[in-house]
């Protein structure tokens, strides 16, 4: 079957992590609203279909549209081989997905605590509060439970949940590349605490599909659009 | 089987959204933090377990630990008659209470938009401007986007998906009683707007065996501790 992704062009954002399961998978997708007129199409699909989404991304997988990132792994992952067999596994890796997918929200609400219709500019002063309390308590925080799965893993295959890698462990890389390039110096100062992590970011970053999705144009670059971005001021003790 | 939930006592919280469940379905429960020493029995099984949870609440049933309030419903729902039959139909409904799962992160986040490390106090500026934007902006989208949900809904029952109420629905009433409380002025001006809402929240509150539980003492009261806060100065045009 060929899935139809429906996310915003331009940034990784959220749509990144259905992304990397399709390309990790050698899944036969189409990226909608990348292509011409695609989000025209993405806009229109958000608002006539009998179950409508709140936002993108949604997939598009025969008749169904599904939405929430989360949601669309948990269906997508079973068909593409990046779940585990068992129902109870497969709830235990939804899980890890559902406290990645509040750690992304709270990444991007650092630079956007008050409102995201408004610029960053305009709450720059309330951001740079906001991720000084990110970087002391959230980062490790977050990177420590994630560490603590891995160690507790019955399978000690180094990944999330049991002997093979799943979705939650390509979204776990997206997770670390993305704190490299919103917070390169907290980065550089937390992760020797986090080896597990680390190591399963570089077999991840290994798998050949990933590797050559990762080199190629699809891959979007990271940019000031996105969920994270990198602006110095928040990434520095202030004063 | 005899559910054991744990979730901080004394906040209604995003354990209530598990309570309304186990409630209106009659479900055997004990809510363990609520009983003696039961506090430290949640903080131990936030700890010690093979596959821990990042936060409450989180609900033992048998020997499983799940965490995460959408994916405790998920797996909750079939066995309490709270979800409907078909896989396609419960990802649906998961996927509805995905999107009240972020529209409580967001509403939560009005009141502590810089840190839920920091005392509201120290935030109450930049909460003043983040409350006018919810208000304006997204309470509306929300409420509109579940309008849509019902009216939409084949089997024209009221309810959001199918023809019978599902936790979705239950969450949906706690969305209301909990902007109800926190913002009483602007939910006057726009509820009419919302009549298949509001048609919706009164059914639930009169299913009988719901009725009893929020009549009851096991319904804590909301209050300045959870995520649904009343500080009139949130709830007022600035000026």
């Amino acid at each position: 079957m060929r899935f139809e992704l429906y996310y915003w062009p331009g940034i990784q954002g959220r749509g990144e992590f259905i992304r990397l399961a399709l390309e990790d998978a050698g899944a036969d997708y189409v990226d909608v609203a990348r292509g011409r007129g695609g989000v025209a199409r993405l806009e229109r699909l958000l608002e006539v279909p009998a179950r409508p989404s709140f936002a993108p991304p949604f997939l598009r997988a025969g008749k169904r549209i599904i939405g929430q990132t989360a949601n669309i792994l948990l269906t997508l992952g079973p068909r593409i081989g990046l779940a585990p067999r068992s129902e109870e596994d497969r709830l235990w890796v939804h899980q890890l997905q559902l406290t990645i997918a509040d750690w992304v929200q709270e990444v991007h609400d650092v630079h956007h605590p008050i409102s995201a219709s408004l610029y960053y500019e305009e709450q720059k002063t309330a951001a740079r509060r906001a991720a000084a309390d990110f970087r002391a308590e959230r980062m490790p925080k977050f990177f420590g439970y994630f560490e603590r799965v891995i160690a507790r893993n019955a399978a000690r295959s180094g990944w999330l949940a049991g002997r093979r890698a799943s979705y939650a462990d390509l979204s776990l890389f997206q997770m670390i590349e993305g704190h490299r390039y919103a917070f390169p110096r907290a980065m550089a100062r937390l992760e020797r605490r986090f080896p597990r992590v680390i190591a399963l970011r570089d077999r991840v970053a290994a798998r050949p599909r990933l590797a050559a999705y990762l080199a190629s144009k699809r891959r979007i670059a990271f940019n000031l659009h996105g969920i994270f971005r990198h602006y110095p001021e928040l990434d520095r003790t202030r004063g």
